[in-house]
């Protein structure tokens, strides 16, 4: 496990540039996408719910539709009972910078990331004053959601491309970047059973299986408290792919156009209500709400 | 295990209607969709090798356009060497009593059940002489190949509907019906990375841990030997899902719309040249070939 050795600085960046608070306040909400928006709303109600009335925050940093994105939260979050939400977008890097953003963070209850391209996010903010005042809202209790690309932005490795649909290879298309750093020991894969990504998440639990992965479907939310519990929400699986007692995996061949192999994976589908424990590594489970 | 009690007739005739040989002599090639027709055919050129110049019988049962897929398969397998290529193909059931089909099976090689609708091949073939006969085929050591709906069709029980790319639900339409019986105590799934089935063969798999499932991605095969040794063969990989070690499933709720949970499900990913002991369970790695 990498430790974090906090910046010099004295803040919480660690070596890769991420923002990464050992002992949060907060909870982390990462959605696989198409959360619902219409109906019951389930998960951005769960959202709004733990802003707790405080300002929610919409960072669409991820997308090239900023602005439209923007229309639909801010309506859903205020339908939902959110009375103060804000907008924090940032086009190019160097805005990152301006006193305006770190005012929006302020007294914010939740951050949450729109879809869109998670490199967009990492390039944007990584290693800026706005993402440790980002880390800072998730240390001092808030919560930092998101969802598709906004979800996979949140873990030290982030997955940020691949095929889905096909069977991986040993030196396939799986692309990973260092992302946000606010949780550890997992990759997260969102889209998971609509865009048939298991070979994908696969591949790059082989890369390293100290890394658990984890596959979260559509309208499905997995929510990380501090106590690193992570819960299953919403009308999808979230699914745990445990590579930690991998008997044989070929990923370190030369040939790089092999099918990967891997036997002895261990994994998990949860359901709403059911819970992981990232620290014991085991799953329980339990009742939706 | 449920043991063959052998038919009232003292043939190998199981109560499900099923040709189950105990003992077979020779293999099954489970194939997964889409192998390659024009290209290095490694699939197809498997399945002329394992016919060893005895005539190759194609039953197109399964299809609607049975004698489009006549012709392109009896010109593959004569450009892979096959001299003696035959068409087995009934559109209703009280076909498969007329002599002509026993003739043709005759010395067979192997037979090849193309792609289409699994339930086309058992209820025009299930109990009937002719299943008997091909299971002869079996017994005496020739080969027993299928793509897709072909491949699905050999187990004891077949997966026959259940939709791809989408979370598994506790009542899903996962469907299944008793299949020809050539092989016991796995499930058969295709184009499994490319439809996103994992979900599918998952809960088919929680229904009853004692089956194995089988997913071949496309282009892919799993050649089951008489010692029952399953190899994988192709360019994509053989998924085994196992969930005899499940400590958890919630299938047996009441509630028919909640997502399928499933903890401690085991999984392998075989690409050419691993292979799966489905007598011991275990994993081997291998090269291909």
């Amino acid at each position: 496990m990498v430790e974090s050795k906090g910046g010099a600085d004295g803040s919480d960046r660690d070596a890769s540039g991420g923002a990464r608070p050992e002992r949060p306040g907060g909870a982390l909400v990462l959605i696989g996408g198409h959360e619902d928006k219409e109906g019951e709303r389930e998960i951005l109600r769960e959202v709004v719910s733990r802003a707790a009335g405080r300002p929610v925050v919409v960072a669409t940093l991820a997308s090239e539709v900023a602005g439209e994105l923007w229309d639909e939260y801010e309506r859903v979050f205020r339908a939902l009972g959110a009375g103060d939400v804000r907008h924090l977008d940032i086009v190019q890097r160097d805005q990152a910078r301006e006193a305006r953003w770190l005012e929006i963070l302020d007294g914010a209850g939740c951050v949450f990331f729109t879809g869109g391209d998670q490199l967009k996010i990492t390039s944007k903010l990584g290693g800026s004053r706005l993402a440790d005042a980002i880390c800072a809202v998730y240390r001092r209790g808030g919560t930092i959601a998101g969802t598709s690309a906004g979800a996979s932005v949140m873990s030290e490795t982030m997955l940020v491309g691949g095929a889905g649909e096909e069977s991986a290879k040993v030196r396939g298309a799986v692309r990973m970047a260092p992302g946000l750093g606010l949780v550890r020991d997992i990759l997260v894969d969102q889209h998971f059973a609509q865009r048939g990504r298991l070979g994908r998440l696969l591949g790059a639990v082989a890369h390293n299986p100290r890394l658990l992965g984890v596959g979260i479907d559509e309208d499905t939310a997995a929510v990380i408290e501090p106590d690193r519990r992570l819960r299953a929400l919403g009308t999808g699986a979230v699914y745990v792919v445990d590579g930690r007692k991998l008997s044989h995996t070929n990923i370190g061949e030369e040939e790089g156009d092999r099918v990967l192999s891997l036997f002895d994976v261990r994994l998990h589908v949860l359901s709403a209500g059911d819970s992981f424990d990232l620290e014991t590594g085991r799953p329980m489970s339990g009742q939706p709400r």
